[in-house]
């Protein structure tokens, strides 16, 4: 059994916010209906690269879901549309708010065919206020919510993370939303609307940036990959590479020092305390970054771990991809495609002892179960498919 | 009415990743109860800069909390732990794995009390695997999850995300975990383990990197601020800042020419697709740098945002807070604190439209809730309380 067994969710989502969403539900056992554009189907299935055809971007992202075609525009697709709403328990959509209202789809229409759905939109903006029905992008949400503003190099220029931190957020935020929303749902028997806005996503992990300026009035900047209050606390040099050290506190500290062979350090009196260590940073600095460029990051791992210091290496993709405890906990999983082969996929971090989630099937092709799911949920027939698939509705 | 009314949750977790977790849960109307270590509570409490003697770290993650204390090292503390466990669904706590173990109170022990207790665990790396019992902090775990070597300015210095986003999304994940626990136990009658590591979390948001990199065998790099695949979808430097621009297809792209008066550029051979684009960069950017460079990014807004392109300001905080979207969304909400006063902290990005959540109180002094807590869950006496004052076990 797996913890959301029974979950019906019809997913109109693209691309990354709603999908990430979506996903999560599904590797914890959700029953994920992707109903995606006949033809062209879900704009990441476009994305490069690809393997045998298939976009890793879209596959990473849509294992565990079932893929059906349906044209929201045309009438036929859009009675079968309706019949599916009355048959599941969750919508999920991230179009610009307003884009279903206009096809006859908005949430007031369907609550009449499903009063307990549960309307999941994530957005930009939301679903209210002046940006509302504006484009976004994770790029421009970074740059509008602040965080890019608080990232970067000491005195360096403001910096996009890396990864699509706008829409991943929002993403774990709409599922929270949608499960939150069920449980309401079990007193109350109604279904409700869950609105999560990437921008808000964003002011939501701002985290000590806003409560700092809140009281000092200080606009917080880049700082680069030092802590702003704790020594040290940043990655130094090594023979070969960088090495994080984070003592994070006095013990850490001499703990540290003692590993060094560097007892001198922690007896003395300019580095004794954190405050001290603050105060004298720029002595202190020097004195440890001549200390690690002596040896390799390997050799530093090998005597510090040990010793209980919080250190590691800065890992690339391809070591993250070989860590022993990245591997331990099933992070990488091996999944085959039908079309693309074996491929390597994110495991699922929400680890779960008695009713844990799996990885069942990989993302699914365009429509690979438009007959399946019309037959298994509205009774449709394999003729009665053939032939809205030849009335453009599929 | 809220959407988690009734539940109940003991929350023994510290600093970030469990407060942040169960902030989310207290937001959408869970009881949290903050279990802190008798003198000095949670470490966060002396992170500063303070107002009024109070932790503005602290108070932006433990708002609609109730705070008591509770000795976990005596046995009298020890016993009233275990008169409490029997009166929750969720038990969140994000000590090294083992610590509560070794005070003869892990799951095994407490399962026995309360069969469906869900005891949520979040930690650096997890419950399971050969760094289990390591410490971790925020900086350690973006190293060593790949997160900082994919940030970044292009060919500069892997970069931390200056939010602790190692943190925050193992708080996110551990939210999750423990709504769909809940959801399990709807249909078994039994809680579980719900077992989030930071470093697994930072796998799961690597992207569209780790795709990549399992089909190209590239290793991901910082690649800046540009996109690596779409053009323009970077930021320009204007008159007097910058300004993120995200023309995300062809469409957008004769958009942004016809508003910026240069139909030329979208006629041109060179530029007419993403992909040419992308072969063109070199001779492009140096076009749109010329052009942004003319007017302030306020007037360039003024131009290009009626015209639909996605564009915004690189904001600081202090923008942010003023950002007319952020305040429409209610994303800044004042809070009244007894002691600090008037508070501003982020809202909530979960907008539910029947069920939502609210602000309803400021985070809790130390110990605030003790005698409250104790007579409402276990039916103490004020006496009874004062003994146990008496004898150190709260």
């Amino acid at each position: 059994m797996m913890a959301l067994d029974g979950l019906r969710i019809l997913d109109l989502t693209r691309v990354l916010a709603g999908p990430y969403a979506t996903m999560i539900l599904a590797d914890l056992g959700a029953d994920v209906i992707k109903v995606e554009r006949p033809g062209t189907g879900d704009d990441a299935r476009s994305f490069g690269p690809h393997l045998h055809g298939e976009s890793a971007y879209f596959m990473s992202l849509n294992r565990n879901k079932r893929s059906m075609t349906l044209n929201l525009k045309s009438p036929r697709g859009q009675q079968v549309f309706r019949e599916l709403v009355a048959q599941v328990d969750v919508l999920v959509e991230n179009f610009r708010p307003g884009t279903l209202e206009k096809l006859g789809l908005g949430y007031e229409t369907l609550r009449e065919l499903n009063p307990r759905l549960i309307y999941a939109a994530s957005s930009g903006f939301g679903r209210t206020g002046p940006y509302s029905r504006r484009p976004a992008y994770d790029a421009v949400v970074q740059a509008m919510g602040g965080l890019m503003s608080i990232t970067g190099q000491e005195g360096g220029e403001p910096t996009r993370v890396g990864s699509s931190i706008g829409d991943i957020t929002a993403g774990l935020f709409t599922a929270i939303g949608i499960l939150s929303a069920l449980r309401a749902r079990e007193q109350t028997g109604q279904g409700q609307v869950v609105d999560v806005a990437m921008l808000d996503c964003q002011v939501a992990i701002l985290e000590n940036a806003l409560a700092r300026y809140n009281v000092t009035g200080e606009i917080p900047r880049p700082q680069g990959n030092r802590h702003p209050s704790i020594v040290p606390f940043e990655p130094f040099e090594t023979q070969d590479g960088q090495l994080m050290v984070a003592a994070g506190n006095d013990a850490l500290w001499r703990r540290l020092c003692e590993a060094l062979e560097r007892p001198d350090l922690a007896s003395d009196p300019r580095f004794k305390t954190n405050p001290l260590r603050n105060t004298h940073y720029a002595e202190l600095r020097p004195i440890l970054a001549e200390i690690f460029r002596g040896q390799t990051t390997a050799a530093w791992q090998a005597l510090l771990e040990p010793a209980g210091i919080p250190v590691s290496p800065i890992n690339n993709v391809a070591q993250v991809m070989q860590h022993p405890q990245v591997l331990a906990r099933e992070m990488l999983v091996e999944l085959a495609h039908p079309t693309a082969g074996q491929m390597t996929l994110p495991g699922i971090p929400v680890k779960l002892s008695e009713t844990p989630g799996a990885l069942r099937s990989a993302a699914p092709t365009l429509g690979q179960h438009t007959e399946e799911l019309l037959g298994e949920l509205l009774g449709y027939t394999p003729e009665q498919v053939a032939a809205l698939h030849a009335e453009g509705a599929l």
